[in-house]
Parts: C-alpha cells; sequence; structure tokens
C-alpha cells in the first residue's frame, strides 16, 4: 500500500499493556504550564532508563479546566506485570505530582475520564502533608481538591488520581535522511494530539534498541536490524536501499481504539513530508506484546 | 540598599556545596538540542523529589562545539556528603547521558573546564555497550570518543566526563503579585545566562520549602515564614505588607565566583520588572549551608 | 458585577465593521507554518500605521487542511469605509500572501467560510504570474489551486480567497503592574482561541490612543485618560487607585456572535490572572463604532 | 573544495550597497521582545513586495541593554539607489519603530555603532508627538530619549538612531530533500549569529526569484534555472542530480566584514547537516551586485 506515494509496510504493531495516569497540569499562562509539564515528564523517555515513563498529551484551553486556566495533560506510565507492577507507578504519580509543587501557580488535577478507572491513588493526602498543618479541602468544579499554602499562593491538587490500563503504540519511519524522518514524525505528532489520550514516549522520535545483545549481554542494545550505516555488515537488516535514517514514533494511550487512530492519523501525516520513504513497524517476533494492530486495516 | 527603587535586604544567601558535572548535548539544530537537554534535565528540581539535581545552563553556539553542531550545557548535581554522596552522582551522570541516545541527531561531551576536574566519569564506556559491539572509538576536535551506531545515525559520547565541587545560590523575590515575581525572576535567568557556568535548579522559580515542619513530621513542608496567606496567622512571618508572592531564584555554579556574579546581575535584573517590591535571602539560621554571600559585598 | 473578586464594569465595547480576509497557511511543520504566519502578518498592528490590520488566528491541526499538513489561520482586515475602502484590502491580501513564496514549503488556502463571503479576490491568478508560464492549474481536496514550481518545491495557492465583513472588539484590563496586566491578556487570548473565527490585533496586548490630540495635532495620540502616571495631572482620568497599568485585549472577528463570545471568555479568563483588578471598555462616546457590546448581556 | 563532505561550488557571491538601521528593541522579558520585534519586523521579507527589508538580528542580554533589560536587535534596510533611496528608509524607520508603541513595555534605541553611522533620523522627536505634550525628554545611559506615557508604563524611545551603507550577502543550499535544506539553513543562522552585525533576510531561508521572466512581463518571477522539478524543462538548468531543493540563505550586514565571516560560518554550519549536497551562489551575471565574495577565498 502507498499514501502520498510513501509505501506503507503490511505489517502490524506489536502491542503492550501500560498501566497508566493522567495529570492536568494547569497554570497561569500556556507556556508557564508547558514548562512545568515538561519538567515533571522529562527523564522519562524509557522504562528502563527511567523511573516511569512520562510523555505530553497536549494543551488544554482554559475554557475546559476545573480553574478556569490554561492546562497541559501529561501521562506517566509502566507496565503492569513483574518488575514493574504495583506500587512502584502509585509512587512515580504521587512524587511527579509532588515536583509541581515548586514552580510558581501550578495545580494537579486527574485527568482520567472515569469511565476507564481501574484504580486510584490517594495523591492529595500524601502531598497534602507538605502544608504543615495549613492545608485545606476544598471543592473546584465538582473536585475535591486540597489547597496548600506554599510561598506564592496555593497549590491545589486533587485527592483522588485515577489508573487504567492503556496500552503503547508504534510505527517506524525510514527516511533518506534523519532531518526528514524527524520532520515525518513531528508531522505525526501534529496529527496525532487531536486524537485525545494519547501521548509520545519522551520527545516523541526515538532510535530503536532490541533487548539483549548479541555480542554483549545487556538488558538492551541498538536494533542492529534498523542501523543503516551496518546494512552491509549485518546479515538480518531490514533497512532498504536508499534509507539512510530509521526512528520510531513511540507512544501511548488510554485505549486501543485512540491508539489505532492514532496510528491511523500518524502515519497519514508522516507521509506528507519529503524524504520520507517507507512506513513499518519494528519486528519483534509477534510474540512481544499481547495485541497486535494489521496497519491495513488501518485505512 | 535599593536599586531601581527595590530594596534589597541586608542579608546574606546560605552557601552549601554541590558536586556537578556539565554536560554538553549538541544535535542538528539549536531547538532540538535545546529539546533533548529539557528531557535529559527533567524530573530533577530537587534533591529530595527526584534522583538528582538538573538544570539547563543556556544555548552554545555552533562555532564553539567540537563538532560544529548547536549546543545546550546540562548540570547534573548533588550534595557531596551522605546520603547523597558517591558513587549516586556518577550513576546519575551516566543514566541521564543515556537518555540521550534515543532522541536522533544528539551527541555528548564533557563540559567541565580541566581545571575545575575533582573526578571524572567513564561514562563513554559504559554507554558504549549499547553498540553490542559496533561501536568504535574516535577522536573530535581532540576529544576521544565512541561512536555507536544507532538507527538515525552515529551516537557520539565523550570518554570521560568531569566532576567539580562547586556550589548552590540563591535569593527571593518578594512582590505584589505571583505574575511580577515570576518575570522577575526570568529577567534573573536572562542575565545570570550571561555569567557561564550556573544552572537554575529545575525551571529556576520555586516556591520555598522549609526542612522538617512545625506539625507534621516530614522531611520538608511548606515555608510557611515565608507564605503570604499566612502572614497574619503565624507569628514568625517573614512577609511585609504589600507582598502577595515569595518566590526562590535557585541556581548551581561551577564555582563561588560565577554564582557571586549570578547572585549580583540577577538581583539588579529582577528589579527592573514592574512589580518587584523586595528581594532577599532564606532565613536558615545561619549554619545550614558552609559559606555565606553577604548582598551588600556584591554592589 | 464581579467574576473571581474582579470588578466588571458596567459598561459597553463599541464594535466597528471590518472586512476581513482569512488564509489557511499550510507548511511541513507547525512551527515552520507559525513562522511564515507570523512574517506575513507582521508589521499589521495597526490601521494607522500599517498597510492593514492582521493577526494570527491559530494552528489548524492535519487531519483539518486541504493537504494534511500542519496549518495556521490568519486574518487580514481594513475598515469597510473610506479612506480604506475597495481595493486596498484586496491587494493587501494579494501581497501579504505573495510574501509565503518565499519560506520553503508553504501552502495558501482561502479559510473564509462560503456562507460569509461577501467578495472574492483573485489571489490566485494574479500570484501565479511568478511562474512565469511553468504553473499549472490543479485540485487539491476540492479546491483549485495554482501549483507555481519553485526552487524548493512547488507553491500552492488557491485561486479565489474570500471577503466577509466582520467586525472588531475589544476590552481593556486595568492591572496593578504591566505585567499582571499582560499575563491577563495572554489568559484571555488562550481562551479566545477556543472559539473560532477571532484573531488578535497585531500581538494582542496593545497601549490605547486616542483620536487626535487635546495639545498636539496628530490622526492619534496616548490615550491621556487611561494612563495610570497621569492619574493625578488630567481632569479626566479613568483609571482608579491601585492601577499602574491599564491596556487593550483588541481583536476582531468574523461574525458577532464570535466576538461576543470572544468577550465572554476572554474577560472570564483573564480575570483568573492574580494582580487584574477591573475589567472595563474604552470609553470612546458611544458612536464611535455602529455597534455596542454591554458586557452585562454576556454573562 | 568539500567541507564535511558537502562540496563548495568555487564561485562568488554577488554583493550590492543597502542602507541599513539597527534598532535595539528592550522589554520586560526576552520572550515579549522578540514576539514585538517579529510583529516589528514582519511583512518585510521583500524589497519587491514590501514597504522595506527586515530582519531580527539576535538577543541581547539584559546586561548590555542601556536599560537592563532583555533585547533584541531589528535591522531594517533598502537599497540606497532609486527607486528605494532617500527619505523612505527615514519613514520606514520612524514606522517601525513606531509599531513598538502599542505592545507594553517595549523601548527602542539606536544600535548602530557610532563609527559606521552615516546619517541619522530623528525618530525620537517625530515619535514623541505620540505623547500629547505629556512627554519628557530624559537621559538612560547616556541616550538622550523621549519618555513617552502610554497607558501601560512609559514607552521610551532614543533620540536619533543612525543609518550606515552595509551590504547584503547570500549563498545557496542544495539539498536531497526540503526538509534538509531547511534545516541547512538553521544550522546557518545559529552560527551567523554568533557574527555580531547581520540579520536574516525575512525569516531566513528563501526561494529563488529572478528579475523579470522568460515568458511573462513580471518584475520578478520563480528563478527556473534553480527548480528542480524543471531540471529537464529547460535549457539552462543549473540543478544537479540529487538536489531535489534548493534555497537562499539570504541576510544583510552593517560591514563587508561581517558579511565575509557570516558566509563563512554559515556555509561551514550548513555543511553538518545529513542532506545537504551542495554550497553555491545565484549566478546574476557578475555585474548586478557592485561586489563579489569568493568563496575560496573565505576558508
Amino acid at each position: 500500500m502507498k499514501i502520498n506515494n510513501v509505501e506503507i509496510d503490511d505489517t502490524f504493531a506489536e502491542i503492550w499493556d501500560l498501566k497508566i495516569a493522567r495529570i492536568l497540569v494547569t497554570a497561569y499562562s500556556e507556556s508557564w504550564a508547558l514548562s512545568a509539564s515538561q519538567m515533571m515528564a522529562g527523564y522519562g523517555s524509557s522504562v528502563i532508563m527511567c523511573a516511569s515513563q512520562a510523555g505530553i498529551e497536549g494543551p488544554v484551553s482554559p475554557i475546559e479546566t476545573p480553574d478556569g486556566r490554561p492546562g497541559v495533560l501529561v501521562q506517566v506510565s509502566l507496565p503492569p506485570d513483574p518488575p514493574y507492577n504495583g506500587g512502584k507507578l502509585k509512587k512515580e504519580i504521587v512524587t511527579r505530582t509532588l515536583t509541581l509543587i515548586q514552580p510558581p501557580t501550578c495545580a494537579a488535577f486527574n485527568a482520567m475520564p472515569k469511565e476507564l478507572i481501574r484504580e486510584t491513588v490517594d495523591v492529595g493526602s500524601q502531598i497534602s502533608r507538605f502544608g504543615d498543618g495549613f492545608e485545606s479541602e476544598d471543592v473546584i468544579s465538582d473536585r475535591e481538591v486540597y489547597r496548600i499554602p506554599v510561598t506564592s499562593g496555593d497549590f491545589i491538587v486533587e485527592k483522588k488520581f485515577g489508573i487504567t490500563v492503556g496500552c503503547d503504540g508504534h510505527f517506524i519511519v525510514m527516511a533518506e535522511n534523519v532531518v526528514a524522518g524527524l520532520a515525518g514524525v513531528n508531522a505525526a505528532f501534529s496529527a496525532i494530539r487531536t486524537v485525545g489520550g494519547v501521548a509520545p514516549l519522551g520527545l516523541g522520535p526515538s532510535n530503536s534498541a532490541k533487548r539483549g545483545g548479541i555480542n554483549y549481554k545487556e538488558r538492551a542494545t541498538t536494533s542492529h536490524a534498523y542501523v543503516p550505516s551496518l546494512r552491509n555488515k549485518v546479515k538480518d537488516t531490514n533497512v532498504p536501499e536508499g534509507v539512510e535514517a530509521v526512528m520510531e514514533v513511540a507512544f501511548f494511550g488510554l485505549t486501543m481504539d485512540a491508539v489505532k487512530k492514532a496510528l491511523k492519523v500518524g502515519i497519514e501525516a508522516t507521509t506528507t513530508v519529503p524524504g520520507v520513504k517507507k512506513i513499518s513497524a519494528l519486528d519483534l517476533g509477534g510474540t512481544f506484546g499481547g495485541h497486535q494492530i494489521y496497519f491495513r486495516d488501518l485505512f
């Protein structure tokens, strides 16, 4: 199949389940809400290197937030199964939310839709301890919150945050150079932001890693089959001629349906960028994640 | 003393020592180098909540970087003494640098001046294991690096990174509202970026915390003496009438001299912003950090 | 009336008619579409100083544009009556659109809804002359366009652009300092962007001018009745005690209904910002524009 | 000659003289100074389409500005000879500076070094008329200014602005796709900003135009010899195989020496970007501008 003259591989993305929280950060201005969210979601691009995965879903206009101020949606996630399961995500949600108590004017609300909530975390009561007895309870737009007096005003945090079981998603972009590939990924996320409920992993575009190594014993190493400069040096290359850069468009979403929509609009947008040659998915053997989404079913 | 009609308290900033690494991140464009640096330095605004402190010093032009591409300076730091000492900072330097292997086109170089280096970390050799045997050694502008083939090109990382013993610094801004206070802090960092070697802690402006609590037993709680809304509710308030927001300008620097210069130009720039009423420093009892910088000596 | 403890004056905004064009600028990336739009809409903040008024309505996602790429909406306007009427706006639409032929990858489409079009301009055929005979006609998503080969690809421009008769709108923000006032205006435009069809005049926040002068014979001079520093020097001041900065939130919209909605959500958002004291409207005598919108009717 | 494996054509850039003014815009914050400068310098990308050429040189730190606030340097220029000569540039300097009276907190200072000034414009006295008799004279850091009370504070404008006779400069980037070419131009301007005194024309990267037309009688048409899609359709093509996008890096500078340095560091930085294939200059016949800079003399 071709879209805008770019070949779409007849393959599938392997999908695995993820526990996800979704936090609405508001502040006095759009740009400050974004800065605080980037700090909160930083150092969160990898389940192996970082304490949790995090990504920024996108902005929320002030007419849609509980406090009438501009907001940004942040997602924090970890795989549900060992070695990542249980209380670890809850602790990460509390700690990342707690970092918002520093940048002036921030507030944090639960943004997980009620119907998707599988578990809740008592974020507010834990963070309220920072108030040292001066905190109080309040209700803002029907949400139960703590109001914690800090030196620049009050920090507002909702009492309970929801966790759902969503999933990850990805496709890979093969381009004639890395700059075109990056532009393709950016175009993808411009489109994906319209879906709702989907956030890039870290910055979005990512080099690929494989589990383990063929020469070294490591948890993760470079995905040599997708490295253009190794095309003629390894036997199992997946890089066609004319492709000089390969990268993942990596994200996670609250539902499988949202991830499917993200794959569709993301792939379409990527194909509008000159220099993008082919769209594919990582070959993980077909048994890595618990689910598969075939690209041919998206269009 | 008054500058631009803003009162500068006759007090001092308590300064404590910090172990610091300084990493130059380069990429194909200024904005992408900044995005990758923000991700790398994220979740690093507090020694209590985060695995390490991190901040972005500022941009470096392509004519000054080893690979001729635009760059951004990132600092990572931890206090030298228990419970933070030793290998923990080294591990954090490696892990935060390793996150740069994901966003396409990044490279990481040591940016600690030779004369300040007290210890070194073998960042390159640890990260090179990601290459799974396909990595190679190279020299770029007299720097020994590893060249690791990743799916979008080569990831370049210098072999050794230096650690110095620098220090933190801060002053506090008292303003008639939080927006003016934030603008004051932004002006401060516009000036501080010219000093060289100084990076904001996290996002720069920060609400203040105190050690422990008066009502709760916690490691840190709201600095109630600096909370304007508690001015008439606590006996030990430090908030003058007319001040409705207080925040810290928190940073760290490679040398005491750089921190002094940062305090000077930062305070001066802050006073240009309408609505800023007073500059002071946190009263920590005078024995908290090992050093003191008196504001009166700066001007 | 008070909203979020900010006083809303019981007054009205005078509204006058404007001829408006609405142009969708697309490009290979969101940020490049925005840069090109800022250049195209620049030097357009005043009908007196500039050849036309212009403003940026906001971004359009790639799934909503004719060419599947990210876009930005730009509005260009002039008053319908002498000395501004007639062909002058048409010329400005052509020339400002023509500037898009320089920055690589841009395209320009009509974004005026069919039902609002009162006149059309043959933008495409005029700009197509740049093609020097190498241009061709094409259809993209049911839109008739010219395809002009330029050195970085093809410049796409729709044949006909619509002009409507919309109107301007404004309210004024009184704040305890200028920084808080600016933050109030920014919050307003974060909310106003959700309305659709409304664009800020120039950068949005604006000092006020009055027609003519009381001491000098000029077309426009400082609106002395709203200058806080002249509060005690002029007899006709409109500045209350405690207000140290006054500024306009100035915009224009395709319909009166859109302008009303913008006033409502803009005022509400402004009141969330600390330091904003009062919302009002310029007193122009009640006969300046042809229409009046009473604030009390909005809430 | 090759740099970073990119071919540098053995050719020269034709240079013509330009009258240039250089204006320092300061504001309460870096980002607001930049926004105001973009508005002021907008609609200024072409001497044919726009009333004057304008470009943004770059930021100035608060420790280097007369009022201790962050600043941005803007250049405004026109060719010295008919039909562009004389008072037209002076009028444009006044009018573009006057637009700064709208966005709150801006100030405008002359930034032309004394030794380069050939003519001066009385900007301050003309703009001071906006003060309607409430304006006053003042001195800020040895500069004579007018202080004009506006509704958000005082607008400060220096009395006299200098004009020099500088020149333009350009090179062209040939790339395997437009995205790589744009990244090349961005890298160039990251380097060029370090030179001082050099500003991009409009947004910097630009499609090329030729004077007149071969099929149409127009002042300027597409530079068909540099259009990749016409490579096989015109006889006089300058586009090599493998190049799918060509664009100009267009700028102007206060001195020939600054333009030479900009060419050097700009070309070098461009060659670091993957997908850039060749650097050249527009073939204008060798007699178009009054000067020539040979690339071979730069390195």
